[in-house]
């Protein structure tokens, strides 16, 4: 299916060669693979990789691109995970993987920013932090420490703390446009403005957002903006326990994140969403079939103590102010949950210290549930952990390897994420889709709603199954594009898209297509830069 | 110095005729008079005025100036103040005045959402909400109930609550673009989806931010987040006696702003800015001279009781968060500051109860006092006031008239709002620059810094006279311009620009220039729609 490289080929890659050393310019096939493989199956054909130093060679990288009219798909660290990895939507394009740019400038404890890289890791961050002494908090995601900051975040990816909103607290930008300028947003088109980490908007029209899930630029420098560490912290766990209750705890839930007594995401897992957390799929409980039905769901449940529904959300503050929110949320979920827990830092501590004897007296596996406590509380805190990633193997037989890789690994996961206005009706609405549609093709409903801002509601299906077993893979995206078409049908559409889910952006009016199509054609007269991405295929055929 | 019109308007006022009704196109001198009067001195003559009344209206319209090549420059209220009111910066544009587009629509009590046109003011939006016995509050400027608040928010105009940064609780907007096509941002540009007014970034790149401060649509609508009321609100004012205190009064507030403790814009006016909000220009004192000195400002701080500096925030939760915020802001502040008062909507009702007896007691002219308190008081709870935009009269002899109107009163006032980040030294260094420049044109100093956001301190330095005093507005013009450019060279750049100031945008690095150029010609290839609204003319001279 691939199409030919294109013949300017060969002398590009001598151009690039000479520009950035042949060490930097991979063309074998070995080579490449890492490059064409993600956690679903793809087709495109990369043609070599290319690795620039700094936004200077990304530059010039960018002119020879346009010389030779070859597409250039630039990414970070390439670990965007259930959405497409490294692979472009399209064939034949030259990788530039920008992973060896990783300088860390301009980091102000006392206003609290930090510029980086695109090949700054969460690890790295984190990191520079800690050997700082810093009391200023990062966000992170639950994906690998080794996934890049400005990845995630200009594909508007979300985490835990109040700084969850990734792109909501970015402050200028540079980027290098696909013809190959090199330009700085905010305040920092100005050589000598001193707020131009400090306040995002500048003056002039704000450009930063179209530069986020876009192929109009190359953002080679970023700055963050950091959170100070509250004074107290406290993480808090509520369960239901009958699924149709689901309504009333989004509704009750929905005043608490909207007045800003939770500042922050709150995640709503369901029962096979937890389960995929604290454990691998139960084969010895299905006689080896890939078939888990709800009532060997609602048995472990009761073993590992969850229910239908699970929250898991943070306080952040003085101790008076967390009391003051702690009390809020007892008092409106009073006679209505199971139970809510709240659980700080000491209280995690002593329970891991006691964690044998508690299992003793009570049967419930603490040490294996605090295995997954811990890295979310410290989520919560900002504190990046490889332990998440590891239920991408909830269908895989073999055991998850210390550096787990879900690309090489051969997971399969698809992510599937659409947002709603935060009721209970839209939840429902939600569920009731993902319910009729995953179980045809033979995949669980592992559900997870974000609160990811006081008024929305993104609920991240993860489809996820061993790419070694075949026919899998065509189940697999068979299933996504029918919960793509269903969702849009009904009015659900995801805040973020995996390469095979572009196309559901021909549902946009066509006054908004001819727009972004001039923009591009302005910024991008060779159509150099990441075709296809965020954009529509007029060659596929529409999702519905 | 006018241009001569263009040759096609007669042909282009026939169809705008024809399209909006002969009502709705005013040509008379008389009519346009309004439209070419600013605050200060301007030279810009206006062709016509056109008033549509839908968003088909605007697009039709600008159609017909397209296909006759007549700029455009569209207004809502027209009165942005201090910047231009609703004078273009060049020759020969036709106004289109929005104010009779005031549809309110989509209101979610649940969701705190609503959509507005421009022609909404905020004593509009503030009327809907008291009419549906809301509980959610909105944030209001200082500027006249009048104004409109897409005016206000696309020039991303700030105020007083947690939801002050306006243009950050914008969800999607509905756009003219100059050649006349209507598209909608977010999710709005899928006709089904649910989560538009709740989730601002949409899927794909985010683009709501190319249309503030820029030439590039006409939002005709926007969909406005509102904030739930708190269980509790409580002011404070802080007051420092002596200048030498400030670098210590922003160091203290700083870490406040960032940790949360402080959720809204902090004002913080020196003695000149408080006398000229409490009082009139103290001619009787000055010999009838316009020439203030220190010495009689700091008899008159005495007697109304303010001083060097004069800090006004809010405090906004449960009585407990608000009572934790309240401690920790004492708790900075012990030993620093002469002043700290806290008050709530109980003791302003006791002070307007008691005023008059109070002023017997203790000298104080509490009753007058109150006049600006109440109002700066509502403010903070997002209640629009007329009463701020009287202390544009400041310099004026005659009495404030029962409907000010600055425009057409004759006051002089510029605005010019430079931004730095939050630190004492960067206080230090505006207030220097502001002390050596206006004395020098016979100006007052009079500085309203705001922290704006977390991070940055907006420094609004408002030029106030009396235009009815020959050459007072060469004068300011010239203060204007010398303040522009002495803060540029520091490194001090303004949030937003007067007409007069975009000149200023001759410094942006060229790579970022072509770049706006670019878009400008691909969105606005007949350069209709506001041309040199926040752009480089290239036929004036830079400011430095």
């Amino acid at each position: 299916m691939s199409e030919l490289p294109p013949q300017n080929l060969p002398s590009a890659i001598v151009a690039w060669q000479a520009l950035l050393g042949n060490e930097h310019v991979l063309t074998q096939d070995s080579d490449l693979m890492p490059f064409q493989t993600a956690t679903f199956s793809t087709q495109s054909q990369v043609l070599a990789v290319i690795r620039p130093k700094n936004s200077q060679q990304v530059s010039e990288a960018m002119k020879v691109a346009n010389q030779y009219k070859i597409p250039i798909y630039p990414i970070s660290t390439g670990q965007n995970w259930g959405y497409g990895s490294s692979v472009p939507p399209g064939d034949n394009n030259v990788i530039m993987q920008l992973s060896g740019m990783h300088a860390i400038s301009d980091f102000s404890e006392e206003l609290a920013h930090i510029t980086i890289e695109p090949g700054v890791t969460q690890q790295q961050l984190y990191q520079f932090l800690q050997t700082n002494n810093s009391s200023l908090w990062m966000d992170a995601t639950g994906s690998s420490p080794q996934c890049s900051i400005i990845g995630n975040t200009m594909e508007r990816g979300f985490g835990h703390t109040p700084y969850g909103d990734h792109f909501n607290h970015v402050c200028s930008l540079e980027v290098v446009l696909p013809t190959g300028e090199i330009i700085h947003t905010g305040f920092s088109k100005f050589d000598n403005a001193h707020a131009h980490k400090t306040y995002k908007w500048g003056v002039g029209s704000y450009i930063d957002g179209l530069f986020t899930q876009s192929n109009l630029g190359i953002v080679t420098k970023l700055t963050l903006w950091l959170m100070p560490a509250p004074e107290y912290f406290q993480a808090f766990y509520i369960m239901i326990e009958d699924d149709s209750e689901l309504e009333d705890l989004i509704e009750t839930l929905r005043p608490l994140r909207l007045n800003g007594t939770i500042k922050s995401t709150v995640h709503i897992g369901n029962d096979y969403k937890v389960l995929s957390s604290v454990a691998r799929f139960p084969w010895h409980l299905t006689d080896g079939q890939a078939k888990l039905d709800q009532a060997i769901v609602n048995q472990l449940a009761k073993e590992w103590d969850f229910g239908a529904w699970n929250v898991s959300g943070a306080l952040y503050g003085t101790k008076l102010e967390v009391k003051s929110a702690r009390e809020k949320i007892t008092a409106a979920f009073k006679h209505k949950v199971k139970r809510i827990r709240f659980l700080d830092d000491n209280m995690l501590g002593l329970a891991q210290k006691f964690q044998h004897p508690y299992k003793w007296l009570t049967k419930l596996d603490l040490p294996q549930l605090l295995k997954v406590m811990v890295p979310v509380h410290g989520l919560k805190k900002g504190i990046p952990t490889p332990d998440i990633i590891a239920s991408t193997f909830w269908r895989k037989t073999q055991p998850v390897p210390r550096q787990p890789h879900p690309d090489r690994d051969r997971c399969g996961l698809i992510w599937c994420a659409p947002v709603a206005p935060t009721t209970g009706e839209h939840a429902r609405n939600m569920v009731n889709i993902i319910e009729q549609t995953v179980a045809k093709y033979g995949f669980e409903p592992l559900i997870s709603m974000s609160m990811i801002n006081e008024r929305s509601l993104d609920n991240v299906i993860s489809i996820i199954y061993d790419r070694d077993i075949e026919g899998q893979d065509e189940l697999a995206q068979q299933c996504h594009q029918e919960l793509l078409t269903r969702f849009s049908q009904d009015g659900y559409f995801p805040y973020r898209l995996s390469i095979d889910a572009m196309n559901i952006l021909q549902q946009t009016e066509p006054s908004y297509l001819v727009l972004q199509a001039k923009i591009k054609q302005a910024l991008d007269p060779n159509n150099i830069l990441a075709p296809g991405r965020y954009e529509v295929d007029n060659n596929k055929s529409p999702t519905r």
